[in-house]
């Protein structure tokens, strides 16, 4: 399967700014990307990671400078066979979760990111192309239906969980293993509960 | 299986007040348990509702006006049989997701929330209490540990979404089936898509 892992090297994670300055985000998203291929490489997958910068990481890098959805799509063109694309701010991402995701069967597999995004893609059927613009997973739902293939979803918290904001960073330190709750910490960042509201503390 | 489903009813989802009037965020909570009962009803359950008021619903309900945690480990007390504890705001809860709750094998099986929340819990071992005060998941996790019970974890996006604030609402309307989802459409919130962010509006 060509596993595509999208990644934003040019300026990362900038909704993270209020507690992360730029370079703290770039060491930050790699982190997340480093686990993101970690719990990939249990499958054999030899992912490529699409980037619009150049970015130090352990898979094959392109670089490609379109937008998100034009740079995944011109991966998808490449092949008919199976295709996945697996975004690298899913902190959470287990070997586990991955599995559900790549065993569930249909045409096209939706992994829904909390906010109405689409946080990970199996596609099966050589028509589908992904579209991140707007609440994606209602427009990808209804792509797959337009071209009459079969759509299932995998429930997973783990897949719905891309990180984005400093919110986030509770489900981070709560939840992942690997390289990036481990920089968190390194960090300084803990989790807190005040007044019953949970949050990040640095 | 006893399933206990607190619900608060006493001025319910206060943090929904900046969309929802008193009235509908009543009206709203009661849609979100009557889900709920529904998903659970595929179970021959049988639950019961442990609530801080009188609330109209398909279940036997309890009044218990102390505070959370009291009022569910009242429960848990009346028996040693396998129980479990389900909330009353979980939108998207489904029968399928439901099942992966219930079939989880361990002494004791959690459904995180968002934010540290623990959203469900099966409870095999009879020392088990809930305690919601502060970072609840890390907290159960610890006491399951400190019992020498074995811990599993179900890794459900319907299941580790409660809905709080008015950002949950996009998650109800595009992701669950039932009178939560009609309700918010009836009443006019739709979800919407501006500059990259989505939202609901209404």
């Amino acid at each position: 399967m060509h596993v595509v892992v999208p990644f934003g090297a040019d300026d990362p994670k900038t909704r993270l700014s209020p507690v992360l300055d730029a370079d703290e985000r770039r060491e930050f998203a790699e982190a997340m990307l480093a686990d993101v291929l970690d719990a990939l490489d249990a499958f054999g997958s030899e992912p490529t990671v699409v980037a619009d910068a150049p970015v130090d990481c352990a898979a094959p890098v392109t670089v490609d400078e379109r937008p998100l959805s034009a740079a995944v799509n011109a991966r998808l063109d490449d092949t008919d066979d199976t295709k996945a694309v697996v975004m690298a701010d899913l902190a959470l991402a287990t070997p586990a979760a991955l599995a559900r995701l790549f065993d569930t069967e249909g045409d096209v597999v939706l992994a829904p990111g909390r906010g109405g995004g689409t946080n990970a893609v199996v596609a099966r059927h050589p028509e589908f192309r992904v579209d991140y613009h707007g609440v994606s997973v209602r427009d990808h739902r209804e792509a797959v239906r337009a071209t009459g293939a079969s759509l299932a979803t995998v429930d997973s918290f783990r897949l719905a969980t891309d990180v984005d904001e400093p919110a986030d960073l509770v489900e981070v330190l709560l939840h992942a293993e690997g390289r990036a709750p481990a920089w968190l910490r390194e960090a300084g960042f803990a989790v807190t509960a005040t007044d019953g509201r949970v949050d990040v503390d640095r």
